[in-house]
């Protein structure tokens, strides 16, 4: 009965961006996905919006941050649910069409779909147990000299509208319905995505999904939109916004830094949280070898090549003590990556990178090592690694960057002086790992080592490997710069509220205007100096 | 029986740095502290370091991080508790020259003294609570489908070194010894200080107060350095030196923000906590006029005063609502205000910039109110109120910004839409105070009012002032830019020991390889998704 545009019935790839929960067609351009299998475009076109939708959304975004705040935990909580019931209903839609758009397989995506339901849920959860809240009490002490001490109390409120910039890697976790997304409504901060291109299609339908659930749990319009449009025009309008509180990215250095200097350069700066790039080293004893040489080359190998090596925490880099040993691990490193195959990568250009990151790795100096098979199509080169030593890596800067993808660098070093000063290099990681045994010499090795990996990563793992993040409590999914803009934090687990938040005082105030929170005594506080949890 | 110089054995200003627990003479040009009361010049006279020793301080507390932050708890709340015992025992050397280096009275430098020694105590008791370490565990699900699920544990690291650049107005409890230094060292932090020149000699006991205790204690020498100098060249030295980690600082938004441009431009950035600029916003309401006109009168003009007007919370701007009870108001300042004397001021160019900034008000239209009377000597100017309409405020953006000492601006408006607007243009404040009744009225408009309180200020007081800052749990002094760099945090009180610290994660790790705090069963922690307290 009105002429208002409405989202589709049932969850269906429109080529439209939602604002404040309505579909909008943009003029300014189109755009269609691409198989990177074949390299064929994907219907239907999208027309990208321009500077108009941005300051829209941005100001719908801003204009209910004060209703949306407001909605008490319970409901904000439900509302974080039925996002997660609403992807999960639309699980065979987005399988179908996140993996026509990355390549990536149906396993896979099925995964990312459950993980992405999952965070929601977990952060519902985290909004139930209102530690978020940071609520602090300090009684007031009316006969304390030389002056009274008045009622005080301390919480936590949202930052306001969070722009989100997702990742090309991980369509659904790390995208338009991923963490950033999920950490930052949970905080109470709308949220306004900038939809990836590779992938516009399953953005639009993870976009329906949160905007559905807004509706439907009576949530305010403004609190959610998902924006498609030309990335640098998009992506730099919305982070110079006015209505802009902060920034969540995930993405290559280069896309990340700029956000860091448009953010830094505003009339009021705002913060960016960009995880951007890691090599994430990984450490093989001597006496691991000497347990299992093949073990450890199957597992290395095995987290190199999983999904095209197109992990944050793949492992791009492995040192190894120079000893018989280690020439029985290369061996056999180079016999189980000779029998890989290479598997499409999420883009062309981003294959195009790969290649040129090897470039720049053989052009300071690393020999190649072990070569795979490419696979089928343009856009699957093959596994590789290349060797060189540990005092030309400490001295080579191109080394130290990311290749993203499935090709690593293995160092060999000739004492642990040499192996530091190499670590010593490595600007910041997310993950470090350990390949030990529990003998003593390892454990003394690993002890000497510790405090090094705690300042060079965010993530310590001990006979695992990096590929693999659990989104649990206990999570860090960052680390110091470059791994990510701001190191205080994690992108992935509970913590990630936290980012989203900042501490507000009440002085003195009557209890008929206190917020509802401080008279809530179920919720876990700070109170007189002591924890209280009920 | 060595040539190495050691502090002098009591306390005593000697005009010398001190790095890593040595006093050193800088040649690099020399400097006296100026008595701001008579303009005259204060011995003895300091030897300014140069790069050289910046770089010295600098690597000395990288050196010792490792060592630092492996101190137990205990063995480091001891070190912080004897800071206090050092401040305290040198009380009568800490009145006598600070008072003659700033011009504050004795009584409220006798107040500094209690309130410095008294953070160092609260921080110790903060590192003894052990919430900091933010430990959380999430065990291991060995049976998990479709994989398992490995043992992971958080807890939070220190950054790494710290420079920490004190206030002009505070020279204790924001300088040497201030909330900066206590909170980075409770987190576990080195500390490298540039030690403010104009009070140089209560910076260089507040120094030996920590290097002092630091070796009491048995603490590593690096641990705490403090370098005169030039402000720009130590200042920059220190922001890019690459083994500082983090920045705290207190001042003006130029020096602020040029302190976050350096630190953004390093190769690899770093966090500025920056505390800068506020005018306090005081709204009061029709009605507490109507209760006592003349009381309300004498307690802004009593805060807006005191101390000269040189407190970071000085109530620079009052809103009132334009009724017959307003003018009566406006009476009872003007009388207030007319019958007050100027104290003397920080320094010669502090009180140069108070005239500066009183003439930008007038230069953006706003007209004189009322004026008291100048104090004695060159530093002492008159208090002074100037008037203008909130219509008027809201346009002109030199009436947003701080004028440090003793002027505020009184703003008129017509409605309550007139105020938000007036209130919006402004940019982030330290604090927002309401001065209102309990009548319906009252708290119907404070209602409405809160929420952008809240978006405008970190602290929101009721019937108190704003110069007034307790050193507790629950206090924020903090607030969105330009009150400060980050509003996600304080400078004030025990939340500010988050700033310097980080999360890293520990996943699957044998226990002989964990860190020692994940087996204390008295630290509070997340286990399994619940808060647990012992």
């Amino acid at each position: 009965m009105n002429n208002i545009p409405t989202l589709p019935n049932t969850p269906a790839v429109t080529g439209r961006s939602i604002i404040a929960g309505r579909p909008v067609s943009g003029a300014e351009g189109t755009h269609r996905s691409v198989q990177p299998v074949d390299g064929s475009a994907l219907g239907p076109e999208f027309g990208f919006v321009g500077a108009a939708e941005v300051d829209r959304a941005a100001r719908a975004a801003l204009e209910c941050f004060d209703a949306y705040r407001a909605v008490d935990d319970e409901r904000r909580a439900a509302f974080l649910d039925a996002v997660a019931d609403e992807l999960e209903a639309m699980r065979p839609q987005l399988v179908e069409r996140a993996t026509a758009e990355t390549g990536l397989p149906v396993g896979r995506i099925k995964g990312e779909v459950g993980r992405t339901g999952g965070q929601f849920r977990l952060f519902a959860r985290e909004v139930r147990l209102g530690a978020f809240h940071g609520l602090r009490h300090d009684s007031a002490l009316p006969e304390r000299q030389p002056a009274p001490r008045s009622d005080i109390r301390q919480r936590r409120i949202p930052l306001g509208p969070v722009a989100v910039f997702g990742a090309s890697n991980f369509p659904l976790a790390f995208s338009t319905a991923g963490g950033d997304t999920a950490s930052a409504l949970a905080a109470g901060c709308p949220v306004v995505v900038k939809g990836h291109s590779a992938h516009a299609g399953t953005a639009e339908l993870a976009g329906q999904a949160i905007a559905r659930a807004a509706a439907r749990t009576g949530m305010p319009e403004g609190v959610f939109s998902v924006l498609f449009g030309s990335g640098s025009l998009v992506g730099q309008q919305l982070a110079s916004h006015p209505a802009i509180a902060a920034i969540g990215f995930t993405g290559s250095q280069a896309a990340g830094t700029a956000l860091m200097a448009t953010a830094a350069a505003r009339p009021r700066p705002i913060p960016v949280y960009a995880e951007m790039s890691s090599i994430n080293p990984v450490l093989v004893t001597r006496d691991a070898i000497r347990a299992d040489a093949a073990g450890e080359a199957a597992g290395f190998v095995g987290s190199l090549t999983l999904g095209s090596g197109q992990f944050c925490t793949n492992p791009g880099l492995v040192f190894v003590e120079a000893t018989d040993e280690a020439d029985a691990y290369l061996a056999e490193i180079r016999e189980a990556v000779a029998s890989s195959t290479g598997q499409t990568m999420l883009t062309a250009s981003i294959r195009s990178a790969f290649d040129s990151g090897v470039e720049r790795l053989h052009g300071a100096g690393a020999t190649t090592h072990a070569e795979g098979e490419a696979g089928a199509g343009p856009n699957a080169p093959a596994p590789r690694t290349l060797l060189t030593h540990a005092a030309t890596f400490a001295e080579r800067p191109e080394m130290h960057e990311e290749v993203f993808g499935a090709a690593a660098l293995v160092v060999v070093y000739r004492d642990e002086e040499e192996l530091s000063r190499a670590l010593s290099a490595l600007g910041g990681q997310l993950t470090a790992t350990l390949r030990m045994t529990e003998g003593e010499r390892d454990l003394a090795f690993a002890r000497r080592l510790l405090p090094q990996l705690e300042r060079l990563a965010g993530r310590i793992i001990v006979n695992e490997w990096p590929t693999g993040v659990e989104v649990i409590d206990s999570m860090v999914h960052g680390g110091p710069f470059p791994a990510t803009s701001d190191s205080r934090t994690t992108s992935v687990g509970t913590l990630a509220v936290e980012r989203f938040l900042r501490p507000v005082a009440y002085q003195n105030l009557p209890e008929s205007l206190l917020p509802a929170v401080f008279a809530d005594p179920s919720l876990p506080r700070r109170e007189d100096g002591a924890l209280v949890v009920a």
